[in-house]
């Protein structure tokens, strides 16, 4: 069985990433992915799922899996843990599948340190004008909180230069078959194909 | 200018590697691909152009460039020498175009050791028998010949795992895209986007 790829995608906000990722996530059975389900501290809200959309756990436990260097990545959130346990990532590639994970540059610099193999792809806006458009949102915030938040988008694309691949969300339809494309690569990729085609590579090359 | 990527594409006799290589040529305007043309000692064949199936040179002239290191690869075949000129393919792959390069694991390997910027692809027959079958060709020769042909196959492609991508040609269309679709990936690469999107991206970080 070939191991599943572990995809880091990050963008700044108004590039695009999560429409993309949910796209992409409905050709399913042909690119067989799923999105990394989180750890958490932060309650539960009316409809969350355990194991869905989070894993809930109490403060103590996420620390006690600190401790243990269970996290790929984890970072403090208004006070909430968030991380990315290692063993639930690696049951899900075990079985093939690959797993998106949806993170800022911060959590991507400390997963590649932990699994160099994970591939990474950046999102960008098509333009300065589109993204300002986009972070104004329904135009009810103000001058402040606008420029804030590009200055935080700013930042996040500073680090747009570490990733693997970048994909630039002008044609949504066009980027999103960027992204599909990247994964289709990925599973060409020597590791991928040797693992898949053991059999008959075994075959060919008996005398 | 986004600088173009050197393919290596490599396969056993009867893998289908060939008809691939065509088959993606010609959807030419969309891939920006051409493949690379070779020097020669060898005589010019009636139909043969200088420049355009072979660069035709005397033996002199190759030996001269092999001392000033000019080839990336070069072999000689039959007492005739057949090489890549370092300089053709820097001048292709500077405009921006891929450049495909037919050519057996040990020109693989002299490649991959000059230019590792290279990517380097292996196709493989979808079966032994479907093998067997098309070294067979039209059945006129003796098996001392097939089996000898077998054997040259299989020494070829016992170098599958140095190249960076698999494709088996089972069904031919699956395989050809499967080719497009590494093609298309690459240019989705950091280091050619950042080229390509250069000035989005100088825009997008300006404060």
């Amino acid at each position: 069985m070939a191991q599943g790829t572990l995809y880091i995608i990050s963008a700044p906000s108004g590039a695009g990433k999560s429409s993309l990722i949910q796209a992409m996530l409905k050709t399913q059975p042909l690119y067989d992915t799923q999105v990394s389900i989180s750890h958490t501290t932060r309650e539960m809200r009316p409809g969350e799922q355990h194991g869905e959309h989070y894993y809930f756990v109490s403060k103590q436990g996420f620390e006690a899996m600190i401790e243990q260097d269970a996290f790929l990545e984890h970072a403090e959130v208004f006070g909430n843990y968030y991380g990315t346990s290692r063993e639930a990532i690696d049951q899900v590639l075990a079985t093939g599948v690959d797993v998106f994970l949806d993170i800022d540059w911060q959590g991507a610099q400390q997963i590649r340190q932990k699994l160099p193999t994970a591939r990474s792809i950046f999102v960008l806006p098509p333009s300065k004008e589109e993204l300002d458009r986009r972070l104004r949102g329904r135009g009810q915030d103000s001058e402040e909180v606008i420029a804030r938040r590009m200055a935080q988008a700013v930042a996040e694309m500073s680090h747009y230069a570490e990733y693997d691949y970048l994909i630039v969300n002008d044609d949504f339809d066009l980027a999103l078959s960027d992204l599909k494309t990247i994964i289709r690569a990925e599973r060409l990729r020597m590791g991928r194909q040797k693992a898949r085609h053991d059999a008959l590579i075994s075959k060919l090359l008996a005398d």
